[in-house]
């Protein structure tokens, strides 16, 4: 399969591409780095991406950025970052990249476990990744010509604990490669609309 | 209780305003109707509501639009009616009413089914719905004074068949009486950062 995969220099991405590049073509796309460049809170961007990389067989978005913060400091200017960025940018990826993608084809989005299991400055993180959840189960049945699309919902990586860790106490840790699995259940497997919680 | 009631005048709304008005002082905040206005999709408007109302006990949401329409017709433009209004224009309900609420008061905000069990063009309240649960599972855990927050995530309503049957086939409809017993559970309750699902 030709794989598009969003995101590909972060630690998620690198385990991602590790796990899949055996058995697939990986197209790398970075903000700055990688194959391709693409600015996902810019509608533009991901269009003159899909463009310049033509049809592919699977998305994979491991990227979405949001603000952290005691809610005491958030208003709404602070909740819009991480809807446009890790909620829209990564919905866009699927609005627009559904006209480019074979069918059959596969999207894979990135929400993580803070949706059900809330800390302390992560309110944003729990509206957002939980949006990204809600947004796959209700596009999942209305996808034409065979297309899926499934989230993967990681905890906290072994590989982040270094600057992490104070706000995840508790939490257990799993390393970047265990998460890249369920990217490849994603995108090798069959199901769709599905949250794939990991951790 | 002086409970603040958003959108009094609408199906539930009523319902709400009918559990409740026997033990509590219901203020009732309608777009255009009721003791007082608001539109929730701005900002100065909700502060000037809490400036106008002074301090509360309880505010209970039951507004907020969105957009239903076919998934290959959806674009970021119609997702962001409903992150706007029903999404952000709750939230914002909450990040400036807290200012004004009593110790140990409440917030019930809506949400509604759709986060869990989507229909054909519910895409937009998939993600919504969800976010809204997400955001008081989050904010929850962060406020201060013993305040509380819940979301209320009914299923159609027996009153909206109606209309929306087509839409909702196979789905249990339920009275907005039996809806409103929800909001008195959050209201007069103890529990915060709860999800009531109706239906």
């Amino acid at each position: 399969m030709k794989v598009l995969l969003i995101g590909a220099s972060g630690t998620i991405g690198r385990a991602i591409d590790y796990e899949l590049k055996d058995r697939h073509e990986i197209i790398r796309v970075g903000h700055s780095s990688g194959d391709y460049q693409v600015n996902i809170t810019d509608s533009q961007s991901i269009r003159a991406l899909f463009e310049k990389v033509g049809s592919f067989d699977a998305l994979v978005s491991a990227v979405g950025k949001l603000h952290f913060g005691a809610l005491a400091e958030m208003t709404e200017k602070e909740y819009a970052l991480g809807l446009k960025d890790k909620l829209m940018g990564q919905v866009n990826l699927l609005l627009i990249g559904r006209e480019f993608i074979s069918d059959g084809g596969s999207f894979t989005l990135t929400s993580g476990i803070l949706s059900d299991d809330p800390i302390r400055a992560g309110s944003s993180a729990s509206m957002v990744n939980a949006a990204v959840n809600g947004f796959v189960r209700g596009a999942a049945i209305e996808l034409p010509r065979g297309l899926r699309v499934n989230a993967v919902s990681p905890t906290v990586l072994v590989e982040s604990m270094g600057s992490y860790a104070p706000f995840f106490r508790g939490f257990k840790p799993v390393p970047a490669a265990e998460v890249a699995l369920a990217y490849a259940k994603s995108v090798e497997g069959a199901q769709t609309g599905q949250v794939y919680r990991v951790g």
